[in-house]
């Protein structure tokens, strides 16, 4: 079995940069990634909050990171771990095929936004649909823009939205919001808000980008159609943590808990990105958590092997 | 007086950061910082760890920063911010000239390494002088380097420079090293070290980078020559926390306390990047941390206004 000092669940912006400072302290490191590096960042189009770019696409950006790992020599293996096991003086991380050996682990496995899986949805994605309020609110400036939910969250994103657009559609499945009252009045009592009670999203269509969305009323099963640049999608956000779970401890929504040095209930394991249970989930946090991450790993390693940090 | 949502004192990669995401947020922003935009990073040479480049000199990374908040329409003023006093219902920032009024404030103040004041020491900054090994070790690989301290921190950058250096000359005032057994052995016993007991540096010399250092024996007064491409300088650092001390909880270095949110003591006051108590500080981290403070920054202003987050 091929041991490391550190093995790195996860190659988007947190696992990729957890890479990048363990790598440079010497630490014989290991990237299991379950898919192509760059994780949901891959999927966005432009990225105008991460500090140093005054715009640039996910994929760039994410191809810079991994340029920088590579450079370093750091291994990445495109697997799916499936369970980290403890032994006696490290941890083991299975993957279908194989199993690898180290002594200490960063889960850096990320989240996923919910998905409707209507038509248009996934065609869209980063170019007219989005998931994330603070990410994208400023590309949507005096454009007429629609949410979908009606949960705390989407109230929530309806009322930072109404900053940013000429209008703003709320299409919601039900003939009332869930939101508290104070936020409710926010968002319903503003001029540029319609809210589509009683609907569902059907279709999204477009050239390029968004131009416009199918809803349906539920009660009446009358389609309609609406003219828009936008949707946000705020169904709901999954943790990727189903690894994470069987040895450390997640939060009530499933997101990991640490401390500020990004050590997990688990001694040796360690955690960073969207997995980690937070209040906001950007490229700049991911990376911040992730170097910390690392240093706190690098300093278990040296203590393990006896290299003490004072 | 002028009258924002949020004041940022401090214009590093922190405060601009910040105020990168309060601008975006639709908060009234305004920046105070007592020099150039860019903090402490202006002064670094070459940038390697900063995910998303490859390698960027720190002017330049701090040049994109600035022109994203530049873009923003970020008002920054050129001013010592000299104190912050707590009004009924948000803050008052003095300086010398001039008073700003905000509801909420985030301190990013920073913090310098102490230095030498040798001659050369400031001409050879970011030039083969550091104060940081995380930051520069890989730039001295296989390189000779010099060590100006005997503390604890002094002897742990040791153990990690000496992964990259071929040489390590330690340069000690007095004729012991103060910190732990385990970690004197492990820097004393490898035979890349060479310490010069009782020895103080008094010159840095060389053309475009360091060549070599000038170092006197304390006992004999005798001075000797010794080639280096590099000088680490761990003498200390000092948190820029003056302003924060009177309204924030700091620890006992003098770094300001805050959660993983980036409250501090002080509600409506936040804090992020190196002026806070945490393990690692690095342009990664504090943009992470503005990000964070910036957003709970928000949503405190929001509350005040009763734009409650929910």
């Amino acid at each position: 079995m091929q041991e490391y000092d550190i093995i790195i669940i996860g190659a988007g912006p947190a696992g990729l940069t957890a890479a990048m400072y363990c790598a440079r302290a010497k630490m014989k490191t290991l990237i299991i990634g379950d898919m192509v590096p760059g994780g949901q960042t891959m999927l966005t189009d432009r990225i105008e909050n991460y500090p140093g770019f005054e715009s640039i696409s996910g994929m760039d950006l994410m191809m810079n990171m991994y340029k920088q790992v590579e450079k370093l020599n750091v291994l990445i293996v495109t697997k799916k771990a499936t369970e980290i096991l403890q032994d006696e003086n490290g941890f083991i991380i299975k993957t279908k095929t194989e199993n690898f050996k180290a002594l200490a682990v960063i889960i850096a496995t990320g989240a996923t936004y919910k998905h409707l899986g209507v038509k248009g949805e996934k065609e869209f994605g980063g170019r007219g649909v989005s998931y994330c309020g603070v990410c994208d609110a400023p590309f949507f400036k005096d454009k007429e823009i629609a949410i979908i939910g009606g949960g705390d969250t989407a109230v929530y994103e309806a009322v930072y939205l109404l900053k940013f657009a000429s209008k703003l559609h709320i299409i919601h499945r039900r003939d009332r919001l869930r939101a508290t009252k104070i936020m409710q009045d926010k968002v319903l009592q503003n001029p540029k808000t319609k809210v589509h009670w009683e609907s569902v999203l059907e279709e999204i269509a477009g050239n390029r980008t968004v131009e416009s969305i199918r809803i349906k009323n539920v009660k009446t099963e009358e389609s309609t159609e609406v003219k828009v640049d936008g949707v946000f999608i705020f169904v709901g956000i999954n943790p990727l943590s189903d690894i994470a779970k069987e040895i450390v401890t997640i939060d009530n929504k499933g997101y990991v808990l640490t401390d500020q040095q990004m050590h997990t209930s688990c001694k040796g394991v360690f955690a960073c990105g969207d997995v980690r249970s937070k209040i906001l989930r950007q490229v700049s946090t991911a990376v911040g958590e992730a170097a910390t991450a690392a240093f706190s790993a690098q300093q278990y390693v040296e203590k393990m092997k006896g290299e003490a940090y004072i």
